[in-house]
């Protein structure tokens, strides 16, 4: 595969392909969010599409749709590689094929054993085919879906606001505001581009968070999920309100809690008196699940980070001193020494408001330069 | 005051004037470091100067006399308000007065109540004076000799680094490397700026640090202070080497340490069976010392901002989480509820290789932009 006879009208196509993936970003899942774009031999742009979500056409037929006749002989230019596998649509390399493309240009090749092999299809009926153009772009608009194929769970990014020295709270629990309103509304963002929002009981009492979508951010409110082992939330938690499900995990040992309508209760096995994350992962992942932003629950994210379960981390620091007898932002998790804590990567960093944003990951972005 | 007759060539012959004094950045104590640039009616540059430090000629003359016959009618552009006062050298304002300018444009009115006055006694004299010129940019190559002055006692600086959660060490006390070669050379540079290091015994007993220039970073080393109360400093602690001078404050009740040649030994009053960080601050501005590092010591950082002597914050945060086993960056300090934690402003923040830097200070920099 080679990218250098990638055009600048190609480049600046897959730039608005990966345009329109995002667009759909938290309301695709199970699938990806994937952008189109069809250019006619002179380089115009014939047609645009992109991937609504579970139930709708993928987005190789959308754009070769809006494309019509002028698709033959076109370059498609699309954010993932063409699928070889028949799902509710057929195969989008035979869409293609079908269609009379010259030329196909991806960006990332398809993780899903299922759905690869659409290059290799395309290339034996003679179409052009380029790989990896622009792959970092692409990666990053589809992380979280990705980072679930390849590790056959939900992504886990844990989110978290803090004073400069690592403190969520002060002694006494106050924590509002740590950080300010441009921080706190761009968390909201975050949220509403996950499937799934987790806190642990501690966070449930401590906080009585609600976890829906303010500040007018648009988008599908994200599951809520508690894990609380002892089955111990109050029918009167804001959580459990109508805005949104809510799936709250019990320990087998624990009384399975009544709920308000329209909320679940999952019964997960205890493993020495504790629920294990990888479990729960799984089932959100069985139900259809790829994100999960772990919010708040300093010893839920000490969990995760310890059995290797944090893909990201976002940070929100805030200007702010509270001294050792505040809460810790990660309690627990356990490094004995310098080699044993989690080395992350620092993808970026910038100001917002009077805050510092953060984010993070376990692994590079694959195809990612390197930012220094 | 107005900035608004200030021209092109002027605010580019200020900027290279904060550039002439920034480059003795960390030398120029007891004094500030000034620079000043000579422009001819047509806007060129006709001299330049510096102070180069206590015992040398202020800025002025060193421009004027580079200007000689071409400063009548001139216009001199200088960082600070042109003294008023006899020191060493006449008074600065006497001396534009002499060589015939016109017009001078300052930056930074002189917080020093022995040496303010100039502008007042220059446009008393028919010269046309315009002050806060590119003020912001000559507070900061000034900051830490105003901050001093405008306090009384020398600028502190904390300067650590730590992990995302707030950590500066393992639990076992290992610390070697948790940020990269590029903050560790920076915090160099950032020595290399002020009079004096100042560590805590806790940190020398933990580290022996050696708290020279390293990194190939040019300049005169700081003086290298110690706080030990008890006088349990060993004889063959890296600190007490050659390279520079260490001052070794302990308390009065301790016995006093006998050092080799070169060092000192400064007894301080005990109170309640504790040194006061502030008594030991007078003692170093007395010496005429304008800005002290705290390097490392979590306790005496926490000593020093909960009795509000902390003036400026510069973190260098590593993308790794050690979990809270491990040492806090700031030990104690006791904000008991959020309202009484220590707010700062942040003024920068940037990646340092894998690493951020931030930079924080206790208010606000004067003649600031909002930075958004």
């Amino acid at each position: 595969m080679t990218t250098s006879a990638v055009s600048p009208a190609e480049r600046e196509a897959m730039r608005r392909a990966v345009e329109l993936a995002g667009t759909r970003l938290g309301r695709t899942s199970p699938n990806p969010v994937v952008g189109c774009v069809v250019l006619a031999p002179d380089g115009t742009v014939v047609g645009e599409g992109f991937h609504k979500g579970a139930g709708h056409p993928h987005a190789e037929p959308e754009a070769l749709a809006a494309a019509g006749d002028r698709a033959r002989g076109a370059t498609a230019v699309v954010t993932l590689e063409p699928c070889a596998h028949t799902g509710r649509t057929g195969p989008c390399a035979d869409a293609l094929l079908r269609a009379g493309v010259a030329r196909v240009l991806y960006a990332v090749p398809d993780p899903n054993p299922g759905a690869a092999g659409g290059a290799e299809r395309l290339r034996a009926a003679g179409v052009e085919v380029v790989g990896d153009v622009l792959r970092e772009e692409a990666e990053r608009v589809n992380e979280l879906w990705l980072t679930a194929i390849r590790r056959g769970r939900p992504c886990v990014t844990w989110k978290f606001g803090g004073t400069l020295d690592g403190r969520s709270a002060a002694p006494d629990g106050t924590s509002r505001w740590i950080t300010g309103p441009a921080a706190r509304e761009d968390a909201h963002r975050l949220r509403a581009s996950h499937d799934a929002v987790l806190v642990g009981s501690g966070t449930l009492r401590a906080d009585d968070p609600h976890l829906g979508l303010r500040h007018g951010v648009p988008g599908e409110p994200p599951l809520r999920v508690v894990l609380d082992r002892t089955g111990s939330i109050p029918p009167g938690a804001r959580v459990l309100d109508d805005t949104a499900p809510t799936l709250v995990a019990v320990g087998d040992s624990a009384p399975k809690p009544q709920l308000p309508g329209g909320h679940e209760v999952l019964v997960l096995p205890e493993t020495g008196g504790r629920l294990d994350p990888a479990v729960l992962l799984d089932e959100l992942y069985g139900r259809g699940l790829r994100s999960v932003l772990l919010e708040g629950g300093a010893r839920l994210a000490a969990d995760f980070a310890g059995r290797g379960l944090l893909d990201r981390v976002v940070a929100y620091v805030a200007p702010m001193l509270l001294g050792s007898g505040g809460r810790a932002v990660l309690d627990g998790f356990g490094a004995g020494t310098l080699t044993e804590g989690l080395r992350l990567h620092l993808d970026e960093v910038r100001r917002l408001g009077d805050d510092v944003r953060m984010v993070l990951r376990g692994r590079p972005l694959p195809g990612a330069r390197e930012e220094r």
